[in-house]
């Protein structure tokens, strides 16, 4: 039980499987590391056997290199596992349970913990407000795609299922819970969805669909999500979704045809600072996405923005965008009395609710998203597809607790 | 009774007192009416004989040129009067009553009114959800600089107070009811403002001294109000606040020493499109106040945004400015996670409690603002001192009914 | 079209269809008329066509005698119909619109009313705040179990359906928007029901199983119904809910059953004053519901109380009874923190979301129900066979608009 | 430092000061403490000198033996205090620091911490959720009015006072956190007191005073406070509070000379179970307050209840009394569509808010209540005092840190 094999970021456009060390109750030094957590004491902290972890959009910033993330840094913010040892100041969390990991890492013990805002705990990160594992200028606590994560402050941060039997079975649906499920769903909830309220999603990613099936749950009466790509609007109409193509269409006559009327109740931006503009042959066009939902979102609406958003991008289009500064029509989101909810979703706020419906069959995110399991070997095969734009969520099973992936 | 004067706009920097029709039950055709809204029937209508009516920094927008008012647009939309007429399908609102006009016009009868958000009623402006008196593109209703104004849906609109001669006692602070108090108090409340919190208030005109004198009646732990006129930041000294001279100091250096740590619980932006940069000699710079504020406001925090974005300005800094778009840091907000609510403030949500609070002594607003009283045939002074910058609110009384200047 | 006929209260347990005036613009005394409402006049009024007309469980109350209800009082506050005459003061609703009317009349211009709290108007009943169509004590506005019916306050109260043919096809459902949908679903709402929660609610009326339709549609993860006729708890099963017969079973133990614990999230009582207790051969309990409510409900919970209660009731079971006086386990509750929420579903919060649902087919509140056309002569009928229990939900349709019944 | 002294129940009518065992991270048998807690390890408590110790009414209802408290019961839940030695799981609170200490304990673990719901913790109490220190049935936590005392989940519970030297000068209003502050702020808040509200509050104790403070610092227009004590009255006045004699006058009554109307907004239960009638001679009758209270607050009001109502009452005036039974007017409630919220205040929610604006002189807490310095020699003579209804609030300073008692 002491070896441990992840996902390392190796440089633009590269991730390869290392051996690395197996977790102890210390953070120690390594790639990205922020130099105040070295060192650091976790007998709070619980060691999981990673059984479904998870690959994300916003791993892809960095592997496309538009980051200061550094080479080496083991990746991977999606977990889910069972707990193989506890550290001594844990009282609750059990070894066997099977657990959910909120990405967010959070101490449970500082003011925003204590207020929900656990996307913003002032003590897990040396940088600024918020911390995630594998994850550039997050604190250096290493990531999950790897047989054996460690999780500190185990009775705050995990949730473990109530069945483990009955958890397993739907282990592809739970294992959304640890971020997109939260995120999309988020999303939804801070635009304002509610029953019979019409929503319009721009971007059919995994969170974008996510945010799509989160509206269903939330009553929306209609959904419409947005997307250049063809196969990620078939998955949108697979489960009921109205779709537009923007590279081809006008997303307010679009919406005229759906819904009899110009504007939408609610907008949620799943895409975030890579946006295109619309139409074919779209350029990188980081306001292009909040500038239409602004357009197409009712006088009154809001704007719930879990697409992510950053303070320096190397790679922006220009000197604005490298600074994370956006050409926005405010003047006319105020004139429309707009609001924006922006940041991380904090996922403990959601985690419970949408375990318990997808327990009791309430929703079919695994579905929705089309989660494929991989092995942990297979996680480089994994990046490059899902950076080709294909509508799949890799969910990396390192040691084949899933039964549907050789070990 | 049948005779009216009022304030027009004569063109870039000049009004001028003018005689105007006396007020009938339908919307006839002048300056600026929108088509649609020409002979609109209003039998829901009061006629009011205005006893204050405020000169309000959103007039001076016009007044300076900044958009495509007519000549010949009669000014006023904060307006206080007491009803001297009412059409034949007004019920509870009765002759004699004293009331307070919220500044946006809105129909009691659309989805927007029924939920509260009268800021975007859909009926009273062909243009685009919400209106307000004597304001371009507004509908074209006549504004209330004058001696009689028409005020539709009577029964919906106005607020009465509920003893005449004690509201005549503090008609100074209940003139503010009709816009400054609510909408300075809605910025104080999107942003978050509660007990025990910090707030900082970018702008120190009546709507900044309104926010500051609102999150006290909320129970803020401190006020910080930031400006760079020396006189309105002494105004804001004067009940109680912190400030900061913009001109001349940092706004976060300045926090530490207030609060001894560098962000705010709470950012109210109470200056609008017109900003300036930091330092002696600022120029023009219209997202200066919002990046300033998502830097000084803390991870979680929210920012209250009464103060006017428009979606075009011919008399902006640059192409971008001249369509209302900004350049906003939004990628330090999302870091921060902080949200953002715009537009006009809905009076009737807030009007009511204010007025409580202005008639049991619990807010000095008329001092807090330096509230001034003149004659109609002063208001041509009255815009151009406000427009010098002076630290005080203009209120017009047309018949000398204050008892404050001369009929 | 200058004649009219409804359906009349007779005496305990016997209603009429009876010739009534044809509606007009103006309160005339008759059966119930508060005298300061006689005279009244209605400009804002529009004239219904009433398509359909449901029997409400609150109706029986009258029925079996429990009230003070006089002869001659013509019933009926559940209406759907085409607008064929307004008054002059009536703006936006037209002629040939098809509406559904909230059961609370309501008039627009009051306090309660501009906060969305039309349940308890001030300006329509003399005696209280709140009033309701064909009911005692309520003001004395003419009921709506008839061919025509007259809406005051039109542009106020009448939620139009955007297109008349689709909603003739869905008029089974929709008819459900002027009382019980709404209803049901503030029970459900007010008991904190939202995605994920488990909700116990008492009683399998057309009330409960309301509540049970809107707590899926707010996306309850387990909806739990209670009653002791078996016929309405298969009802309930029908659409996914689980339940219990409380004439049989003890209800934390069957929670137990069906959750793994013995307590809900959420409760809500759809029953009221007239409970009965658990087991065979119960009497009449008034206080058993919400007793019951706070033993199963967990701490920290919210009890959704839907229910009447009634100020005074000549029937109850004993002199606290007979005042509305209940022995409450409050202690209970006080140790498990709850918060409970009664009074009158203020309908306009919710029917045009509710509505929306409909439309787009996400509820399918008729068949849960099982609503059923008679015609208007067969109201008594009608009357009749709910008052045994019967698993229906009455809809009366005096012109045969909706093709289910003869004229 | 190893030795400790404390008050201890010593049956009805007597409390005594007594020596007992140094804390240590490990919870002992001892009178009270539940057999499931004993020897439960708290590597995560810190151990306290206390600063101040306040005697809170629900302290008298033990000794005046109307619970079920065993003999040698170390009382006291009030408790502020400086941090002298912290277990090996405590990571962010330090020896030093001056903090104040919740009186309900909770775990920061489980669902309900996480949602700030720290009344109803479900880690703490193996009886049912939800503790406190030195009280009956809440698990066994010894009692804080000691020299010494031992906090679990230190890092969770505490709130630490940013200046000590600052926290010393205002330590008479800063002790008021731990209990009757946020206790008293709960009602208000819960009662919907915001910005121009009137409140009526039943009973001028402590918690009712400081319910008068929390509503005058949340904006209300105008406090109201009833009891039958003339000295109470007085207090209540003393800082702007309007006030009722229920001993003498009626108090529809008094609020319409008061109000100019008969009904308040909002009303605030501060009495709980032991109430009495209204009038001379007034004998216990446990439903009066809050029938009285739906009597004089407006429809479509909420009512406050912190005031303590109990499962069981030996004592209690019948047999429905004694099982925690009320005979409560629901019926009038519902009629008026009533709101109510029961349940002990989750300090956490409101204690940095209310810390803040004590610290900023927003508020004088301490001096509304009369706070009184006491040995803890004198605490007998305390508990004396404050049964006979003198309008002091007694504060335990065992020592003499205040520098107003002898040590």
């Amino acid at each position: 039980m002491s070896s441990n094999r992840g996902v390392a970021y190796k440089g633009p456009g590269e991730v390869e499987v290392v051996d690395l060390d197996y977790p102890t109750f210390e953070l120690k030094d390594g790639p990205g590391v922020n130099p105040a957590n070295v060192g650091r004491q976790l007998p709070h902290a619980a060691i999981l056997k990673v059984v479904t972890t998870n690959i994300c959009g916003s791993d892809q910033h960095m592997v496309r290199g538009r980051t200061t993330a550094p080479e080496g840094l083991i990746l991977g913010h999606e977990i889910t596992g069972e707990v193989v040892e506890v550290g001594p100041g844990v009282e609750f969390i059990q070894k066997g349970d099977l657990c959910s990991v909120p990405f967010n890492i959070s101490c449970g013990r500082c003011v925003n913990c204590k207020t929900g805002r656990t996307e913003i705990c002032l003590n897990v990160n040396p940088d600024r407000p918020g911390s995630a594992y594998g994850y550039v200028d997050m604190g250096g606590w290493v990531g999950g795609q790897a047989e054996y994560v460690l999780v500190p402050y185990a009775d705050w941060n995990l949730l473990r299922f109530p069945d483990k039997d009955q958890a397993l079975e739907k282990i592809l649906d739970l294992t959304m819970l640890s971020d997109i499920f939260p995120t999309g769903y988020h999303g939804a909830v801070t635009s304002g969805v509610g029953p019979g309220k019409s929503v319009y999603i721009a971007g059919a990613g995994p969170v974008g669909l996510a945010a799509a099936v989160g509206a269903q749950l939330l009553g929306a009466a209609v959904v419409i999500v947005a997307d250049m790509v063809a196969e990620r609007l078939e998955a949108a109409r697979a489960f009921g979704c109205e779709t537009v193509d923007v590279s081809e269409s006008d997303p307010r006559e679009e919406i005229a045809k759906i819904l009899g009327r110009e504007e939408v109740d609610c907008g949620v931006d799943a895409v975030g600072f890579e946006a295109k503009g619309h139409g074919h042959d779209a350029k990188e066009a980081p306001a292009t996405v909040l500038n239409s939902l602004m357009d197409i979102t009712k006088a009154g609406g809001a704007l719930g923005i879990p697409g992510l958003y950053v303070t320096g991008d190397p790679g922006g289009v220009d000197a604005a965008a490298q600074e994370g500064s956006l050409s926005l029509r405010l003047g006319l989101g105020w004139a429309k009395a707009h609001s924006f909810t922006t940041g991380q979703c904090p996922v403990m706020r959601y985690h419970r609710e949408l375990m318990e419906a997808i327990l009791h069959d309430r929703v079919q995110i695994a579905k929705a998203v089309n989660a494929t399991a991989i092995s942990l070997d297979d996680a480089p095969r994994g990046y490059a597809e899902f950076d080709s734009g294909v509508a799949k969520k890799f969910v990396i099973d390192p040691h084949g607790m899933t039964g549907l992936v050789a070990a």
